[in-house]
């Protein structure tokens, strides 16, 4: 398998999760997304994905993926061991919509395309900018926290003692949160989560600064 | 079951269009998020989804789910038949990422919460706002056509010939799109497999005209 990923980038650290936790070995193909125009604006890169984002997987009979949840539910289906959704269909609904809370709801309007545009053609202050990535992380992860708060199924991990989506995408977010200084003191449930996943290896491993592209 | 929807919320259009495919009758329980504050910010509804998003699934047991697309892998789960996924798992990768383009890259952009606080915090003009819009919707669906118009497994809909949650995705956002009167011209592979969505009554009944809260 190959991964064009960036160490930086969220949605690829979540595939670099899963990817370890199901202890699949892959080699890592850099694109530099903040480099001069990024690299995921060359025309090389459009031709692996005209979208221009990461991550995009490429499996060993050279069939391309994309979509970080797409690519996870992918691995679950043909890797199914150890599992990263829970059995029961309304377990894998909880898990798979805490995933989603932060897919869908915090990660993309912090994207560096909408930050570039809010600079560009908005013409945003790096404060109101700033701001801007606070709000919908502190209220994305507020939402997120009050779910696992008051909810027994959470347990060592989002949900029960064994990782899953949820805390593939949970993570990621928790490092983009610090990097931008978010208050996170307002969530210890989703922080204490964190802890527990980064005393693994495979979130260690998949963590910006052990990849090949860190700088 | 039962659904609580807004009758123009793309996410609740999307998953009263696999409801209907798939045809499990439900009872919508109308949240309008427009009026005044936003009936999703009551008291009563934040009990029932702290993070005020519609669409919430409740089933006959009244187990509650929200996230679109966890509730549509749910009934998918729960109830096989017709698919709205195809069999293999790399063709189920290419529905999901299809699916995930819209509820991942366009959908989170151009909500409602985000486009108030671009009025209200960033104090952006209608122009601008229109622009907003357009700029992620027009973007992410000429992503979306160079894949369709690209790849022979695009047939009567996004894959194949009968419908999945990349067409339970793509129709609620051209919906959105024409209502902001955005540029559909460049996007002739996306509109045809709208049109053919369209001659369905699954997706007809789904749609917001057809809904009880529709004014």
């Amino acid at each position: 398998m190959k991964l064009y990923t960036f160490h930086r980038s969220s949605a690829s650290f979540r595939v670099r999760i899963a990817l370890n936790l199901k202890g699949i070995s892959y080699e890592a193909l850099p694109v530099h997304l903040s480099k001069d125009g990024g690299d995921q604006n060359l025309a090389a890169f459009k031709k692996i994905n005209p979208q221009s984002l990461v991550p995009v997987l490429i499996d060993d009979a050279g069939h391309s993926m994309n979509q970080s949840l797409a690519i996870m539910e992918y691995l679950e289906e043909a890797y199914p061991e150890p599992p990263l959704l829970p059995e029961k269909a309304l377990d894998r609904a909880r898990v798979r919509s805490l995933a989603l809370a932060i897919a869908c709801e915090i990660h993309p309007l912090n994207n560096l395309r909408v930050l570039q545009y809010l600079t560009n053609e908005l013409s945003i202050t790096e404060d109101q900018k700033k701001a801007w990535y606070k709000h919908w992380v502190e209220q994305g992860l507020a939402y997120f926290e009050q779910r696992l708060a008051g909810d027994r199924i959470a347990g060592r991990f989002c949900h029960g003692d064994s990782p899953t989506f949820a805390d593939c995408c949970l993570v990621p977010q928790i490092f983009n949160a610090q990097r931008f200084e978010c208050n996170l003191s307002a969530v210890p449930s989703a922080m204490r989560i964190f802890e527990s996943c980064m005393e693994l290896e495979a979130f260690q491993a998949a963590s910006p600064a052990r990849q090949i592209d860190a700088v």
